[in-house]
Order: structure tokens, then sequence, then C-alpha cells
């Protein structure tokens, strides 16, 4: 994970729920966040979260306090999350999307908070009014609350989610055309041994084979399984 | 939420935990994604599962299963979902932002089974083995399991996400520059009145003011903020 992640500071604000607290300390770890704070948390023994998984040393290290000015106040900019709901916001609001790339130009250079309101009405008026605008996930207008794990978890993998994250991390080989027109005389000669293939039609027969097996999109690991069947059908010439 | 979701399937294999059905129905609500289908949950009384805040219809209407291939029969594209781990696997890898986007695109035309593991193992191989590809979720390696909840909604919510989200939903209407000139002039009289001003210097801290008051990237209501201190500072020559 980039470094500038050191630059953010989670910041769960009247938190009634240790399972979510603990929730939401293990998406910070799975996506390497590791500086939480915690304003006003319902339940004092919230370092015992049990849901924690993996994410204990995260928890036991949460920095507590009892407003937002103090738990932001270190931080050069606030973004408050928010479902919208019902009131008239008087904040600028994002898309995640787009907010969260504003977020990461601004770890560049200075702390950000990204705060999460109480699991039952969000974050205050008064709290809101600490953020410099607002970001909201793009979920539907009839159901759009989310439970406060999945929001974090959600948020965090906006901002840890890179464009390179577009391409596959892994490539599977491709068969060469060598190995899918060994495939394909394989496919045409079991088609003749059954019978399949009239000999008048045999040129347009291959070459619906060999238009099937291109179809295919075979991966050099599937060449080697065709070949294995073929290993075992006819061992006497299968290096011929 | 486009009418493409209508054909997907999110597929919960050998849940354990009622609270992680009902937080993945809940993220699904909040996503616009309706279909659920389990095979062989653990607690068979998963339709009330209670953390489903606003999602019961939808767990109501899941649909059960004993096998993954009868729950992914009628579907044209299958995809896991994995955290990778130990296992050495047999299937083209795709981060989830490039998976979502493949996703997308089949759902235009077919039904597309997304598959989630159970909490402690994830899919097994031979469940893997009805996958045509398998997806990962961009996190740490060294904590890259997640939650079951969150995994579902950072999935859906990568799905749901959309090039147009990368907006701001709302532009807040910006300051014209009359409005922030009649600014500079308010607080330059402020500050002449307190005494800040030194008469040579009045040109250089007039323009200071001015360049001061621009890079607030004041917005239209900032500005009748500031006409409201005027108002209150000077009734008689408010409208001067």
């Amino acid at each position: 994970m980039p470094d500038e992640f050191n630059r953010l500071r989670v910041v769960l604000v009247a938190t009634r729920n240790p399972l979510d607290l603990g929730a939401a300390a293990r998406a910070m770890s799975n996506f390497g966040v590791s500086h939480l704070r915690v304003v006003n948390a319902y339940e004092l023994a919230f370092r015992e979260a049990r849901s924690a998984v993996g994410a204990s040393a995260l928890l036991a290290n949460a920095e507590e306090y009892t407003s937002v000015a103090d738990a932001v106040a270190d931080c050069t900019l606030v973004v408050g999350t928010t479902a919208v709901g019902h009131r008239e916001l008087q904040h600028p609001l994002r898309w995640l999307e787009y907010g969260a790339r504003l977020i990461r130009k601004q770890l560049a250079s200075g702390r950000v908070a990204m705060l999460f309101g109480s699991e039952k009405v969000g974050l205050s008026n008064e709290e809101l009014s600490h953020c410099h605008w607002l970001m909201r996930i793009p979920t539907r207008e009839e159901h759009s609350s989310m439970n406060l794990g999945q929001a974090v978890a959600v948020c965090l993998y906006e901002l840890v989610r890179d464009v390179k994250a577009a391409r596959s991390p892994e490539k599977p080989q491709r068969a060469t055309a060598g190995e899918a027109e060994r495939i394909t005389a394989v496919l045409l000669e079991a088609l003749q041994a059954s019978g399949y293939v009239k000999p008048k039609a045999a040129a347009p027969t291959a070459e619906k084979v060999r238009r099937l097996v291109r179809r295919l999109n075979l991966q050099a690991a599937d060449a080697a399984l065709f070949w294995g069947a073929e290993v075992a059908r006819a061992p006497c010439n299968s290096l011929g």
C-alpha cells in the first residue's frame, strides 16, 4: 500500500456497536490503513471488539477523543460521509469515486480525516460543520444507508483501488497457433474415427473444427491437457 | 440501478453466520441487486438474519440450493471470489475492477453468478471448478481475507460504480467576481477600521486582501453570508 495512507485518519463518531468498530478495523487492516480515531464511542470496551479478525493491534492503537474538533485538529482536509437522506446539505457533495481522487491528492502533502457517523443517525449537523465537503457512496435512493463496517470497507477500497488495477494481475499464457492446430487435428481424427465426418465433407468439417478450436480461446495449459488426452489415446505416435 | 442487475445472481456458499448473510443482503439492497442464492447455508433460519436492515424481502426471496452446480446452472458466466492465500489457483485471476467490467458486459446478454465462499475457508477447489474465472479484491497480501459482508459490499459497489460517478453529483455555484470584489471591500473596510492598514501601504494591502479572497474559492452561498455580515454591520448603506 502506498505510504500516503499513513496520513489518513479514519474517524468513527459515536459508534454504538462494537461489532461495527471491529468490522471497520478489519477493513482498515485489509486495505493497509492503520490510524483509527474514535470519538465518543458508546462502548468503552471497544478495543476487544471481537470481529476485528487480524486487526487487534490496530484497535489497541486507536486514539480516543471527546470531540470531532479535537479528532481532526491536525488534519488539513476533513471529509464527512453521508447517505444524504432527508437533511438539506450545506456542503458540497461528491460521489465517492471523485471524492477519493481528491483525498488521494491531498494525502500527498497532508493529513486527511475521513468521518463516519453513528449507525442510527450518521453525522449530526454540528459534526458535519467540521468537514470541508461530504462524500456519498452511490447506493439506491430507496435504501441508501449502509452498514457502518461495509461503508468503511467500500470507501477504503475506492481509495486503494488504482487505475493500474484495471488490468489483470496475471495473464495466463495463451496457446500458440501451433498448439491450437495440433488440438484441431486430434479432434478431427476423433470425429473421423467416430464416423461423424463424411468423406465428401472432409474439408468444410476440418474448417469448422478449426474455427471451433480458435473460438475456445485456449491457454497453454489447456493445450497440454489435450496433448495428455492424445498421449493416453495413442501412446505409440504421441510424439509424431 | 440499471436493469442488467436483474440478471445478476449473488451466490453465497456454505455461509456460517446469519449476521454475514444479513449483511450481504443489506449490501445487495443498497446497491440494487435483488437475487440471492444460498448453497448449504449453515443456519437454516437465515431468513431472519437480523442485521439485514431493510432487506428482509430480499432474504425471504432467497433461493436455496444443495450444490453449486444447481445454483449456477442457468448462468452463462460464473465468477468466483477469492483472497487467494495459499492455494495455487488453476483459474485466470482478475482484479475486481477489471472483473467487474467483464461482468457488466456479460450482464447485457446473460445471467452471471458471483460466488462467495464460507467465512473460514472461502470456496473449495470443487466449488471453484464451476467458475469460469476468479476475482480478487485488492487487499494487502499480509491480511487479504475480508469479512464476507464487506466483500459482498465492495464487489457490488465496483459493479454499480459508473464512470459517470467520477463527476460531482452537485456543482455548488461559485461566487461571481463581482461578489468576491464586494467581499474584498467589506474586509478591507474592517481592516481599515481596526487600524491594521497603514495609509502608505493601502494599495498593496488591498491587493493582498483581494488575492486572499480569490484563494478562498468562495461559493455563491458564502457571498450571501458575507453580505449578511455587511448588512448586520451597516444596515443604512447595505444596498449602497
